[in-house]
């Protein structure tokens, strides 16, 4: 695995999302670990969403000082217009109770090239919502966690 | 400026951290902004905080899935034993009011390598808390945020 370019830190393998922006009733975490150079796994369980359908999408910035409204555009949406973007992540499906358990396999996003941005669920299952809802429903920052083969327990500060 | 390594996207100019993790009765919003290659300003106020001296720190890691548990070390305590750990930002002043607010330099962060990481308010201004109370009062994510120089009007997708 590539670093992350110019830290000395080991290589950065895993990033994790709070879903606490945006509809306070929606709550979740998402993983995203890189399991080799060219597959990236995100899993997640979030609550509280709408039945039926939506997408994750990989917006920019990881700017919630105004919600979900202040996360940028969508990853890619500038640069790629005849394919998906590359912060399209695909759908998850929501049962009756609210709840969305899902594993979505991706081989174009590296996390450490996500760490900073957000994620963001943006109702429906439509590439773009219809104007008179608002689409996104909830947001989380993609921040640095520890990696499955970091040594979690070397620690000499525990404050 | 270099680039944020490995990315196609425009250099990353700031980022910005939302403290929302820890005592809820703490809220503010800090900047980080790399005015040129060997200079980040720090900036920000918070608020809710008790009055006195405390020190703000940049920890390894972003997640707050444990609030501000498990955010890792400080960063580069492990690295460094005889001189201040690199992510030791310095002081803040509080008034009565339980308001600080700060300016800080620093030459020895690039702001495109703290992104992912958190900040933390420590308890106190000793470089370590004595162990009968909990140093870590607040904490957040810093996200990346849209840079001075770059044009956010510049959009296609308001979703
Ligand atoms: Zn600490
Ligand atoms: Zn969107």
């Amino acid at each position: 695995l590539q670093g992350y370019g110019g830290t000395n830190e080991t290589p950065l393998e895993s990033g994790v999302v709070q879903l606490n922006a945006g509809d306070k009733n929606i709550q979740g975490v998402i993983r995203l670990v890189q399991s080799n150079p060219s597959k990236c796994i995100i899993d997640g369980t979030i609550d509280g969403l709408p039945k039926g359908k939506h997408k994750l999408y990989i917006h920019e910035l990881g700017d919630i000082s105004q919600d979900c409204d202040s996360c940028g555009n969508i990853l890619g949406a500038l640069s790629q217009q005849t394919e998906k973007p590359l912060g399209d992540l695909g759908e998850i499906d929501v049962a009756s109770d609210g709840r969305a358990d899902f594993r979505l396999t991706n081989e174009r996003i590296k996390v450490w090239e996500m760490i900073g941005r957000s994620i963001v669920v943006h109702r429906g299952s439509q590439d773009c919502s219809t104007p008179d809802i608002r689409p996104k429903l909830s947001c989380g920052i993609i921040a640095r966690s520890a990696g499955l083969f970091q040594n979690s327990a070397k620690k000499i500060c525990s404050c």
